[in-house]
């Protein structure tokens, strides 16, 4: 039986440690408070994350990173991207040599421009052969409801990959494996300036022409910077490119959809904020690293720029939505 | 002043005749019936196919094919798609040497199996080179309600694709040119069948991820189906590909969505067709078609057959999705 950790235990954290654990694999989730892992591991629920969602019994949970990795073959990182480093810190020293490690955060490191899987190589020194990222249409809610899916684990030793698949594959989580690590991350990390896109067209009042253009300019120039990057374009055309793309710019449920919606509408970022209970929408922070790495891979991104110039530039959604429309003629 | 013919005076012609004369093109629409192009020429609507929109004064509209195509260098095909042919047949001698046609039909034509440039050389005579499609996320209404759009213009003679983008370049209808015409006909072709099994599984109650699943999913069949035909990947990636599926497979105004939803709550082939006003939606017609190209090139298109095997050989939607999902697991 594989033995997983499953370090993080917020939403998709906890739904894809139910994942696991329904595919028939032995896991230990850790979550930071002692009171989180106490509730998942004895009554069966994280109150925090996923409430109301019965997770299965065999899942154990604790506090203590040492007590979930002993022993773990695959270890699953699940925090936010932007603390993946001070924690990984923290728990190098207590993974084996031979670990697989499969990471779910979606995003670019502020400063460091580095993909999740990088700052993975680069704190734990694993060889990049042993590192993995699983990307998607895959809104953890859903999941948690057992509503079918679909998901890409991409990692450069295609046993592991095999390996990662098999370890999550139920009646309702459908795992595809690639080798193209950049092109997955690529997708997870741009999708959700995109979907600030879409939500501001939505806002202004526009419909579906109007999100399927952005989504699918979107993906043109999210392909690009991949390409640039190294990834290989069919990855950006599949379940980590559009698929997590469409279901994050459709879904009532994506929080920068919503965000875009309310600026789209004439709101100003602060009450934008306001609305989303405080919370800043993910685009709008890693839009500059995106853009960042555009610039300096010289790639043009026209949509990440224009939401940039939105949320750090006081550019109007109406002046964006010109600019766009207003560029020179081209082919596709 | 470039001067059109649209023939075909349906949502999708009369609301590209409006994109034509908003971008500074002379046009005369052809109607079958004399009254609605009285309707179009003097009362300046289209009253059965765009009830309340105002149309350009400048656009004529005759219900003799000679007089729309005198003088006209571009003839602009938005018939049917399985009406093309015998249209054609009539207005063949009627159509200049060194006229760029376009057609915006999308289908697969039935018996043939032949893409509907196809069947406009075959008729007519027509060096492929100029024969152009228009293809993309062009859903009428909002178009006619001048909602920003994108869509790709495909001709081989790149001189013509150019020429017909600045035909119809307005500040609400961004065309890009492309010269792959098989890529962008087969994603117009094929994107009805896969808004269907969308349909099904919001029918069946499955949500956001389930939906854009099977758009990624769809969207990798009908691109290998593609590439056996000569295409080129990118194309599908791309407005004709992308842009098109996700606004069939996410508008409410979307037919075959619709009808896909009603069986995927339990209803029969019949009921849906009632709730359609007895029209049968597209995709049900036309995956018969896709499926027999897909045999003859040797194409592996799991969601088409599926749903094929519902409209027409008595599968229940739950066991389709039961057999999708049974597949075995392979690379993506």
């Amino acid at each position: 039986m594989v033995k997983a950790a499953v370090l993080g235990s917020g939403s998709w954290g906890t739904a894809f440690a139910k994942v696991l654990a329904d595919a028939g694999t032995e896991v230990t989730m850790w979550a930071r408070r002692e009171e989180l892992a106490r509730s998942i591991a004895e009554d069966h629920e994280n109150p925090d994350y996923l409430p109301g969602v019965p997770l299965p019994h065999g899942i154990r949970a604790t506090h203590d990173a040492a007590v979930a990795l002993n022993g773990a073959c695959t270890v699953v990182l699940a925090v936010p991207s932007q603390s993946l480093r001070e924690n990984l810190v923290e728990w190098a020293p207590l993974i084996g040599d031979d670990v697989t490690l499969l990471s779910l955060a979606k995003g670019i490191e502020t400063g460091t421009l580095m993909r999740m899987t990088q700052v993975v190589c680069q704190v734990t020194g694993a060889d990049p052969s042993r590192v993995g990222t699983l990307s998607g249409p895959n809104l953890a809610k859903e999941i948690a409801a057992e509503q079918p899916t679909a998901t890409v684990i991409a990692c450069p030793d295609s046993n592991r990959a095999i390996a990662l698949q098999a370890a999550c594959a139920t009646k309702y989580f459908r795992p595809y494996t690639n080798s193209d690590v950049i092109g997955c991350e690529i997708g997870g990390a741009c999708k959700n300036v995109i979907a600030l896109a879409c939500g501001m067209a939505a806002g202004v009042g526009f419909g579906t022409n109007s999100v399927a253009s952005i989504i699918t300019r979107g993906l043109a120039e999210v392909t690009r910077l991949g390409v640039a990057l190294g990834a290989n374009p069919s990855t950006l055309a599949g379940l980590a490119g559009v698929g997590d793309l469409v279901a994050t710019c459709s879904s009532p449920l994506s929080r920068n959809r919503t965000f875009g919606e309310n600026l789209g509408a004439g709101g100003t970022l602060e009450s934008a904020q306001e609305a989303a209970h405080g919370q800043v929408a993910e685009g709008v922070k890693s839009c500059t690293s995106i853009r960042a790495l555009a610039e300096a891979y010289d790639v043009e991104m026209p949509l990440t720029d224009a939401v940039h110039r939105v949320c750090h530039e006081g550019l109007s959604v109406q002046g964006a939505v010109h600019g766009l429309l207003g560029r020179r003629h081209k082919p596709e």
